[in-house]
């Protein structure tokens, strides 16, 4: 195929989100129901003080899984946790979940039961209806889309675009475990390549496998930032990669902000991953590049400094700056680093 | 791939309607606002008298649509459309939509932009509004997945279970000219593989060749329906043929129902095409099995065939029948065929 072909631009040149700015910028709202359309984690629907929050989000196989160490209850949980992280993003409840499969005849109707199981223990976990979909056939492997509808009141809506300056930037949980997960799983797809005799010692890397293969959305924070009487001034989920979150944060609320490189949570499994892989992979990287941790990240009001201060499993992380200043963060060598976010990664 | 491995099932052995009952059969509803799930042609989410009525229906290229033969902005209406068409089988009216894409880096920017402007082209035309969506690379293809959000007054909603003993059959439009269109798209695509030169003659197809590629949710017909001051008594838009919906029909309320062979709404152009293809294909055939032709099957009290008799586009096909009767179809002949669906169309 062609690289340069007259009036052709390859998606590869263009990074994910400018491909959806592009192809979407020109969708005015035209209905009083629609409160706020493309560009967050969810849209919000609805006229009165409860609004309706929906999302969708599709997994592709060979692109988002793979099945060589993908179990199929995973890849259903973890497809359904997804679209909830993105649910509790907006601040808001889920409440039920669509699913919809294109699947090629490889699949038997015993490994759809699997999928299934999958989807129903985190509907079960989260107390979310699947309500409905469709399945049809594919031309080749899976892809599984799934929609999440939920609830929230108005006045309690974290948008993406509502971080001020000097509000304290937050993260739940900790950074880059997934990704050191995934790394652990090609490393032993391809030793199983080589040998295949070769049977796989996992059991020391138990928190970050799970980390990928069965995220949990943080529904948990949502619960606790209410118990706390916070409202976070914005709030994304961590799906791929610190940088790229607060690039998008940023962006949309109009301002710059400074993160401190020691206060980004890393679990030590991470780093001993990092440290196995290659003596060039830094743990840092992978909090900030990694991907599908699935935390929230936010900011509040430096008034609400005391009331989250002691709640665990929550770090502050940094600050907003005023518009015009870059994402950067700062190293413990008081070395500046500005962000920059990953481009599209494509298949052919 | 071995075909009869102790402990798999084939999905090509099921029914596609049977798969989806086996695979959502043990999800309960738990939430105050799960008013309807799985089963529809929507769920239904809500605790007023207004509800919202979700939907989700995902495209596959190679077994959805076929690239050499449709016009990427056609395909994007169409997905749109079809999503609608769901809606539209609620009796609700839509008012959002969200669009999900995974595609391989084999589309270009500029294939995408016509997509989308496809997808714009059927937002403005039923003033829905685009409020998100994804979009990701796939390994090959096309997948594109429309949810499409809608709202009714509580009693209007027309489920596919409220069909009564006695009840009207109805449908709007014509039937079995969307296969038609698919017919002759494929004829001349086999035409040009022979002779590249070979440049095909459509102009007297127009009819059908917009059916199948740029049909259109018959949301004119609940608008109709509505100024009639007529709530059908079931509802299902047709997708997959009338046999298919008819069955669909009579399962969920509980029925049989007799329908009309001289009494089905067909097109001359879809007569023609089936008598140029072979002297055996009946249209008839492609009416009762042909699919996307995204008419409204509905069902109506006697009490309304008065309000009913002078609409146009609307055709009363047969009536209900009593529990544990077949549905069937009656024909010139006054003989009696059973009706069956189609089964599960998978590709590997």
């Amino acid at each position: 195929m062609a690289d340069n072909t007259e009036g052709r631009t390859e998606l590869s040149s263009l990074g994910e989100f400018a491909l959806i700015d592009r192809l979407t910028d020109d969708f005015p709202l035209r209905n009083a129901s629609s409160f706020k359309g493309v560009g967050d984690d969810c849209a919000v629907i609805g006229t009165g003080d409860m609004k309706t929050v929906v999302t969708t989000q599709t997994m592709a196989e060979g692109v988002h899984f793979d099945m060589t160490y993908t179990p199929l209850r995973h890849l259903g949980y973890k497809a359904v946790a997804i679209a909830l992280s993105n649910v509790a993003a907006m601040n808001a409840r889920p409440r039920q979940v669509l699913v919809s499969l294109a699947v090629s005849n490889r699949y038997s109707l015993e490994a759809l039961e699997e999928l299934y199981a999958g989807i129903r223990l985190c509907c079960d976990r989260y107390d979310v209806d699947l309500v409905g979909g469709d399945t049809s056939s594919s031309r080749s492997g899976m892809v599984i889309t799934v929609t999440a509808v939920g609830e929230v009141a108005e006045k309690k809506i974290a948008y993406r675009s509502g971080a001020r300056l000097h509000d304290l930037i937050c993260v739940s949980g900790d950074l880059g475990s997934a990704y050191s997960g995934l790394l652990v799983l090609q490393r032993e797809k391809v030793t199983f390549q080589v040998d295949p005799n070769f049977q796989p010692h996992l059991e020391s890397y138990d928190y970050v496998l799970e980390r990928y293969l069965k995220p949990e959305p943080r529904l948990d924070i949502v619960d606790l930032l209410d118990k706390h009487a916070i409202v976070p001034s914005a709030m994304i989920d961590v799906s791929d990669g610190l940088a790229s979150e607060l690039l998008h944060l940023c962006k949309q609320s109009g301002c710059g902000c400074e993160v401190y490189e020691e206060r980004l949570p890393i679990d030590y499994q991470t780093s001993r991953v990092c440290s196995e892989m290659s003596k060039n992979m830094l743990p840092v990287s992978n909090a900030l590049n990694g991907g599908e941790d699935f935390e929230l990240l936010f900011t509040i009001h430096q008034s609400d400094y005391e009331k989250i201060k002691e709640l665990n499993e929550i770090h502050i992380i940094g600050h907003i700056t005023e518009e015009g200043s870059p994402a950067v963060m700062v190293t413990p060598q008081n070395t500046t680093i500005q962000l920059r976010a990953q481009g599209w990664q494509g298949n052919e």
